[in-house]
């Protein structure tokens, strides 16, 4: 059934989530902070609106997906706010990466409204949204979850719900965890190898396909190996999940030590100027 | 073409290898400091030798494949070692995860005596020594290797040559170094998650495919979440793996903060009594 959505952040992942969402026939009134972000989409029959407050009337549906948290608290509780405007009985989603405790606020504040709010961070990145195959983490009250499943369907592959509100955000946080340490192993094991005098190309071939092999090791080592260290997911993002982690981590009185090395690497790299560089580019830590 | 073999150190891996060359239609003399341990592969039809010395009387091929770096200088330079009694023009090759230094001594001192030396550290484990699927990382001289090569088929799938004596060891330890790491980022991701309150099972079916998704983690994580602490690899073997990648890097003037952090984590576990238990045991450095 066809649904009026409204998505505030259209930026590489939001804009292929929009053109799903419109093929899929649905009504789709776009924001973004930057407006020129939004004029492909208008021209594929997207509606524009001026502000967040203003993108969420009479709307069943509000995605968002934006930047930091600070963002996301802007655009759910800011003077131009969702929350202002969303219709009683309508569904929030947000998509963005973002703290687990804003989420059980925001889920909160929507609640007193009589508004749905659903955590639903993605993985898969800029190939994963624009072939639609993300998989999206998912936490908030299960019955909303189950009633926009179809719509998330237009996009993802692989929707999971992980519980109540927070834990989608939690989940991705366990995502992120995994890739930080995980990167360290193969930048170090690169860094070492290349060392030692080895051809990587070949370590490769031994150790991809065994007990160190992952995602990384496969995707990320070649292009590390090719100099190529251009961004699929860039240094200051995951530097913001990071802390985020950190953080939430500190209040349930967790110590992790392997993430702590992680920022601290990648906080190095970023003040040596590869912020916008890609998460690969960790090699940079070890080798010129 | 049949080979007089000699295999020192019938572990449980090393059993496994033998029953493939001894299938595989090769003379097989063996030795192991527990003589036990080669009563069944005598049974089978392998000789039984007294010393490593002794068993490498008038051999084509030796295989070493014992404990320590330590146990492997012992069975090759020792009194009664490998290298007293093997014919010039045969080949010796080691298996054990070893010294990449101890691996280029031993090639010249073999050299001396006119015999080739080969290091060929495995990855795979149990299993894969026992499906004959094993990855050998080779390292010594190409046309040597080469001549081995349908014997190494016997037991081994992936096999690729390295370059040089010692760069099979160099090329483990960047096996190894990848998967320290990475141990610590997917028991740092459970323990968040458990903290958090996530169901990990479904925090799994979330991030196991995507770019957090490794062996480890779909391996090890899921017998994490069954308490099943049991050893595919033992932390006592990790730290000794870490050890050698650690002075190895030393002696080239490279500061990994991650191997140094899986090394601290691991052998305070080792203190706390686990050291007989699997790598995944980490675990129990962040959970009760």
């Amino acid at each position: 059934m066809e649904k009026k959505i409204a998505f505030i952040g259209t930026g590489v992942m939001g804009a292929s989530i929009v053109k799903h969402l419109l093929k899929a026939g649905h009504s789709v009134t776009v924001y973004n902070r930057t407006k020129s972000k939004t004029e492909e989409l208008v021209s594929l029959g997207a509606k524009w609106a001026s502000t967040p407050a203003e993108a969420s009337v009479d709307k069943d549906i509000i995605f968002t997906m934006v930047g930091y948290p600070k963002d996301v608290e802007e655009v759910y509780c800011g003077k131009e706010g969702i929350l202002q405007e969303a219709a009683p009985g309508s569904i929030v989603v947000d998509m963005t990466t973002s703290e687990p405790t804003l989420a059980k606020k925001i889920y909160k504040r929507a609640k007193e409204n009589g508004i749905h709010s659903i955590d639903a961070p993605v993985s898969g990145g800029d190939i994963g949204a624009k072939n639609g195959t993300l998989s999206i983490m998912v936490g908030g009250d299960h019955d909303i979850v189950q009633s926009i499943q179809s719509i998330l369907e237009t996009f993802g592959t692989n929707i999971v719900y992980q519980g109540e509100a927070g834990a989608g955000q939690h989940t991705k946080m366990c995502n992120q965890i995994v890739i930080a340490s995980g990167m360290i192993g193969v930048c170090e094991a690169i860094a070492y190898g290349l060392k030692a005098g080895l051809t990587m190309e070949e370590v490769l071939k031994s150790i991809s396909s065994g007990a160190a092999g992952s995602w990384s090791l496969s995707n990320l080592a070649p292009r590390i190996l090719q100099g190529d260290l251009e961004p699929g997911f860039y240094i200051k993002h995951i530097i913001k999940d990071i802390g985020i982690a950190i953080d939430e981590a500190e209040r349930m009185n967790l110590t992790l030590p392997g993430l702590q090395l992680a920022k601290e690497l990648y906080v190095t790299l970023q003040e040596q100027g590869y912020g916008e560089k890609g998460t690969q580019a960790l090699i940079k830590y070890y080798v010129e």
